[in-house]
């Protein structure tokens, strides 16, 4: 799988602009990430995978519970009844549930295995959680003094979907859905955006992945939605990725759940309700954000771990003494504080070669490395690597100068991450002014072989859905959002000629 | 529900001595930790009972890395085929298996939503992951470089009960379970024997709860496994409650699941592995070993907050200055160090009464309780009162030693709930000699009203399984386990007059 590019092998098989759908699969693969499994797209997380969204859960998490929810948990399974209660919902969900209809297994006259004890009324494995935590909610509500109900769960979620990608789209995957209720209209539409906030916030902090806010057209709703909000980002490809969405419902789903209060003037209203929840998903956008032709590369802040020491020991004799050094070293690194806690440390004591370990460290996108040898210990000069920078580049320091300087040099690393990413969003991000130029835009040159083109086209449009449609059909172009912005601008739509129409985005997107 | 008691309302509608079932039911109705849900044998965990899991899984999450295991996720579903390849492991589950059918659903004639799109093989929600993650480590391992392999992995399990009861047996419950594979089978014993040393660890220091360990005998053992060990704990009504297993699973599941490696020789030979979990069963018996007539009484050192602060007002124009003073208060709590974080405090500000608070939060069995007015506020002494000390014993002390004192309480309180425990467990470990004395230990006197009775039978016990199924049908007694001790005593079994026979600790059991 590797070949040689000056003198090392090269990290990832495929580039970028070659390939870029075999290059993500690729860095996958090299980091060891995860892979597929024989259960019919659902994917293995592997330790190094679920180390960033370990991170992420962690992070968000504390988040999520500064703004005043609470964590809490609901049945995997939701009564057909319940799921049918919103035709919406049920609409938009239909096509992609796993039904489970038995509730053992029995042999048959030939011996084989096979289901039995069929139940009543079937289940079907949450694809969401609307439907049960909303039932749950119309038990626990009674008053206005019981809301708002701020709630949030870590949960996974089966949607079947027939075509699959590591991360992107899985048929089970995890994630957190907030559920929230509330006694009125403006509190429910404050808390979707300012849970659509918080992601962008984290998004940008964290992942180091700029975002567009944005509200879905109609077509792109979540279904029983009012409003579906989102963020987008966009990947080194040029195509969209939605990150993260957060939904106010109105009184769609209290009026299918029953979520009813007293009011404080003692009459009986219907609550206001929201949800919102991002993915494992959120790893397939840090990949294909960040990572090059050497594999991927991990915003410091949400890596699992930030230092790698490596010993490079070429005789047997210098190993303890090496070693010895580098596990004090490891000690006293995780003694540095470093944002929320301290750093974090991995020691490669196993019996590759140097080279080898290297590789996989770039690979798997740790971002600080240091390889160390008999000779480094006797200069006192330490050499760190830095992942996003080309790999001779080596600062030498002592160990004090790494022990302080360590957390700033990741704090900066973040930010060229950010930036980089920024400037990337920032550039392909084209304000298209006709139809033809529109056209033109999402068609590649050469349709043999594509090559990567789009990008996010700023256009004003007057929201008919069935151009919306043809641009799918032809181009196979969506409408990401319509993005929030503190200034309302609006212009003439080139597609129908209409005044008074929204700046909208489109893409190609995952 | 709640009745008059001393010119407070009782928490608790039942007593432990009375009807120690529904008594377990209403201290967790009382504590709002967890409820029934619509889904046959699920429960809701609501934000009080989840706190508590995520104490319990940030703890002991900690414990397994710093063990040597990392955290991986693999799918839900299970292919049926997998599931048949090891014939106990299926014999043992084959009862209680959500299966999944069909990946969609549809209309029919009559407009109703049905089960639609049959799955050519159907699936089996994991009732335990054995079968997937032995597939995930046939293709990671390959060679004794790749050994051992430490996994562990957070998810929730699916078995389909007939008899549920929140928290002890659920048809879905969360838990950890760990896998690994090992080289040698003394390695591969080795670790099942230190994970169990681990639950045990962590239900002492952690629950409070003192446990026995042991080993199940054949007919308890976990479908598969060549040696289950478990952790056994006793409840106040001096029933066992299995706390934890770890089991040495041989070579069973690596041949059924084809989990071989290339040994220092060369050689193909097949792994040795082990798999061990807990669940949230673990907040049953934390409820039910510490608990008493006036609520939830929680170990400090699991406890979702330690401190609730309750703000006792009877005039408006208080009602300010004692806020105010309580918000300084938490912040100033906040920042004392306690375990491996700080103190972490509730402010109840709700428009409620002090006494219906005072309960509340009694009835919630938080730690340490402080009810504050002005006139505390003048007079600088502020009362502490201790959830598991008569609820008028209150200590007054300054803020100064609140804030110097508090971690010392909450460790003493700890130590106590746990002696009080292990006190309990030892004088209900009660020495049997004679097949009658057996038949009376677990023989209620009054057959009409059961009183509490019986605890830990210990005999010698020649493993003799007619005997053991017959004291099953008799007395609803199972063998627990066979202690694992330093010394290896053996007996006389007064069952069948044999020699040599190993201690056993018999109990009825949840």
């Amino acid at each position: 799988m590797t070949e040689k590019k000056a003198g090392f092998p090269a990290a990832v098989g495929s580039r970028r602009n070659e390939d870029y759908a075999e290059w993500y699969q690729q860095v996958i693969k090299a980091a060891d990430l995860a892979e597929n499994s024989p259960v019919k797209g659902c994917m293995f997380i592997k330790p190094w995978g679920y180390g960033i969204w370990e991170k992420i859960q962690q992070k968000l998490d504390r988040i999520i519970k500064k703004t005043g929810h609470r964590n809490a948990y609901f049945p995997l399974f939701i009564p057909l009844s319940f799921l049918a209660k919103e035709a919406e919902h049920v609409e938009g969900f239909a096509k992609e549930c796993a039904v489970v209809t038995h509730h053992r297994l029995e042999k048959n006259e030939k011996g084989e295995l096979v289901p039995a004890g069929e139940l009543e009324q079937p289940y079907v494995v949450r694809p969401t959680s609307e439907m049960i935590i909303g039932y749950a909610f119309s038990k626990w509500i009674s008053s206005y003094r019981d809301l708002p109900l701020l709630i949030n769960q870590w949960a996974n979620v089966v949607r079947w979907e027939m075509r699959t990608r590591l991360f992107l789209r899985t048929s089970e995957f995890l994630w957190q859905e907030g559920h929230t209720a509330h006694a009125t209209e403006p509190e429910a539409r404050e808390e979707a955006l300012k849970m659509l906030g918080v992601y962008a916030d984290f998004a940008e902090r964290m992942l180091a992945l700029p975002v567009v806010k944005g509200e879905k057209s109609a077509l792109e709703r979540f279904p029983g939605a009012v409003n579906t909000y989102c963020i987008e980002a966009l990947m080194q490809d040029k195509k969209a990725l939605q990150a993260g969405t957060s939904h106010f419902l109105g009184q769609n789903f209290s009026r299918s759940c029953e979520i009813k209060f007293n009011d404080q003037s003692g009459k009986e209203a219907w609550a206001w309700t929201t949800s919102w929840g991002v993915s494992t998903r959120l790893i397939g956008g840090l990949i294909m954000a960040h990572s090059d032709d050497d594999g991927l590369v991990l915003p410091p802040n949400i890596a699992p771990a930030q230092i790698v020491l490596i010993p490079v020991v070429h005789q047997e004799e210098n190993k303890a003494q090496v070693l010895g050094y580098l596990r004090l070293l490891k000690a006293k690194l995780e003694k540095v504080p470093y944002l929320d806690g301290h750093l974090e440390v991995e020691l490669d004591e196993r019996d590759l070669s140097g080279p080898e370990k290297k590789w996989e460290w770039i690979k798997k996108g740790i971002p600080l490395r240091l390889e160390i040898g008999p000779r480094d210990l006797a200069s006192g000069l330490l050499g760190l690597n830095q992942r996003h920078l080309p790999h001779k580049e080596t600062l030498k320091m002592t160990e004090e100068e790494l022990v302080q300087r360590a957390p700033q040099i990741l704090q900066a690393m973040q930010e060229a991450l950010f930036s980089k990413a920024k400037a990337f969003l920032d550039q392909n991000t084209v304000k298209i002014g006709s139809k033809e130029e529109f056209y033109r835009f999402f068609t590649p040159k050469n349709p043999h072989k594509p090559e990567i083109h789009g990008g996010l086209a700023e256009v004003f449009f007057s929201l008919d859905e069935n151009i919306e449609a043809k641009l799918k059909a032809d181009l196979g172009v969506t409408l990401r959002c319509l993005p929030l912005e503190k200034e309302k601008t609006e212009g003439v739509c080139f597609f129908t000629g209409k005044k008074g129409a929204k700046k909208a985005l489109f893409a190609k997107a995952y």
